[in-house]
């Protein structure tokens, strides 16, 4: 690929260091970290520690770690462990949420669940108000993002938690607290302690790490059984023996992305500054939610924009012929009839949201290629308009 | 390590020639599958080509492969697909199954299904006309291993598959049956049309390939929904992100599984032979189940055996000592209270069970390697029953 690659919310360039010292300890620990004998025991030390980095970067405790296939499985198993539960069956959840926590969450309603859906604001944003006033004596589970995946809005997951405990405190029930952090970990800070919440989801392959590995921060005590179950692994969370390439591959990459974490933001919030500004200037572009500001509020990897009447999916192959790769939504929904849910909740209108374009960046990328972006659309877009007002 | 590897059946080791491919597929096809450019695009064509390698190993058409993280994953997403039926909720397992199966099973039962477990004869063997005696009006699924992981005993899973549809036939309704092919595929010939199921679990990492990685085979239209969802990906049965250069890997795995299975197989067939003939001399030794023999009903790839009343525990150590690396029973039970649960169901006395060890073969193996185990247990086994006898 040649072309700038600028998608790194769907997937990131996987980092070729990460993927070498991961495929040496593909051969280097191979046994299975649950067999007795030394070479399994060895690689049951490489598990710990790798454990124990990941969670000193969280700042949890090691056994608060549960390694996963991904994001997405992390999200589906802390949503069906509540199957478990008897009663006060009523699940909670954004309207701007991953299909990973969206779908799943109407499953359960279909097995028997309650199930509320706490729309966005016009800023991108789910006012924690409105979970106060939609949590009940019933609610079991919240789950409201950290970052979305389409927009980049951030979530005021804290404020949301000082919600939920608050009610908690008056109705002495338990809420298990949940946050999709895919988007957020490793780019902006992110702590689930100091946010409060019980459980966050993570993501290797959106910070440069291997594909097929991701994480599940669960606190202490907050989850006793989930569905799945099998060989016993991960404390009896996640069964499966162990991918520890994998594991150890994401680490590093959590790792690389806590070092650089502050510059790596800064880096990308001036160019993505720049690119609104300088977007904001051509005509008919509108960004996406319309209260999207450059100052704060929405991470800096990830912008969404429009050019109506022209379609997203035009300004793809656009783009492509200047050698630029963006999506339109979230790969997860690209191919979908209800691919505009998102957009459309936080009230941008059809029309618009059927022109969206979504271009997000990664630690690598400064000014240089969201420039290319502007250039390629200046030198495209008369003709383009051209052509749709035939 | 330089001890000689004898635990395949826990994990292979990985092929180094296929760790590179993977690790290229890592590097060149990034994007992600369901991005809708054109890197997205030629990821999504090479998964293609993989689904259609895959399919064309095993038999049957592309749309009934599903890859996933793992055979515990397939195991557990098909059992669970059951949750969506309103009646017939009736479970039929064998007793020597993975606790993959044994457990998620258990968990059903508790959500409100019915389990029946049928126990295996005295050579380790799940009689057909016992599955064909448990059959109900209300059994919506049977699961039988092809190939148990413990002792190697091989399942007649076609002429169980006779019994089930023959049943179906009688009783006008539909019966999902599966088998954990975990330790058949690639090493045994295995085929699910020939055999007559309706799924089949597989797992990369048991044939060289990577770890995190495995595949469901589903006949086609027979199952229209599982528990997870997401992002709509593998034909909308398992969600999240696909783990493209694990596919790549799992399929170049197999493929090299396939071309040298017979070679591979006899070879395994008259190393493990000539250890059983062998191991049969010494004084005390036992082979579990006690119906084993040398010719046929079990793969060659797996032998268990005791030496009571010397601890399995114990043999492992002392084995390891003289650089052989073998384990108790199955290392996803290696730690468990109930770890000599499949032993047991086959008839094997607890003190004999207490004593087992497994040693379990791969392509490379050859008489060698196994005849270090024979020198070993001949040095060692005079001192360590003097020791028990003082």
């Amino acid at each position: 690929m040649n072309s700038i690659y600028l998608d790194w919310a769907a997937t990131a360039p996987p980092d070729p260091e990460i993927l070498e010292q991961s495929g040496r300890i593909a051969r280097t620990h191979y046994a299975n970290p649950s067999a007795v004998h030394k070479a399994g025991r060895e690689a049951e030390r490489l598990l710990c520690e790798c454990r124990q980095r990941m969670a000193a970067l969280l700042g949890c405790e090691p056994a608060e770690i549960v390694f996963t296939s991904g994001a997405t499985e992390a999200n589906n198993m802390l949503l069906f462990s509540q199957l478990h539960k008897k009663r006060d069956r009523r699940i909670l959840i954004s309207g701007i949420e991953h299909p990973s926590i969206d779908l799943p969450a109407r499953t359960l309603k279909r097995l028997g669940f309650e199930l509320a859906v706490v729309p966005a604001d016009s800023t991108g944003r789910i006012d924690p108000e409105r979970i106060h006033d939609a949590l009940d004596e019933h609610t079991t589970m919240v789950s409201v993002m950290t970052v979305n995946n389409e927009t980049g809005s951030i979530q005021p997951v804290r404020e949301i938690a000082r919600a939920v405990r608050e009610h908690e405190k008056r109705s002495g029930k338990k809420i298990l607290l949940h946050t999709d952090a895919v988007q957020a970990f490793g780019k902006i800070p992110f702590s689930p302690y100091s946010l409060g919440v019980d459980g966050a989801s993570l993501s290797a392959h959106k910070i440069g790490g291997p594909r097929g590995v991701g994480a599940l921060f669960v606190a202490k005590g907050r989850i006793a059984q989930v569905l799945y179950s099998g060989g016993g692994q991960e404390n009896g969370l996640r069964p499966g023996t162990e991918n520890l390439p994998g594991i150890f591959g994401f680490v590093l990459a959590s790792e690389k992305a806590a070092v650089s974490l502050e510059a790596n933001h800064r880096r990308a919030e001036q160019a993505m500054g720049g690119l609104i500004e300088r977007l904001a200037a051509i005509p008919d572009v509108v960004l996406n939610p319309a209260g999207r500001s450059g100052r704060g509020g929405f991470s800096p990897y990830i912008l969404n924009f429009s050019i109506p009447p022209l379609p997203g999916e035009v300004l793809v192959r656009v783009l492509e012929e200047e050698e630029l790769t963006l999506s339109t939504g979230s790969a997860c929904s690209s191919k979908k009839p209800d691919r505009f849910r998102v957009l459309e909740n936080m009230g941008v209108p059809r029309k618009v949201a059927f022109s969206s374009l979504r271009l997000s960046i990664g630690p690598g990328i400064d000014s240089g290629p969201l420039n290319a972006v502007l250039k390629a659309l200046e030198r495209r877009l008369p003709g383009l308009r051209a052509n749709i007002r035939d």
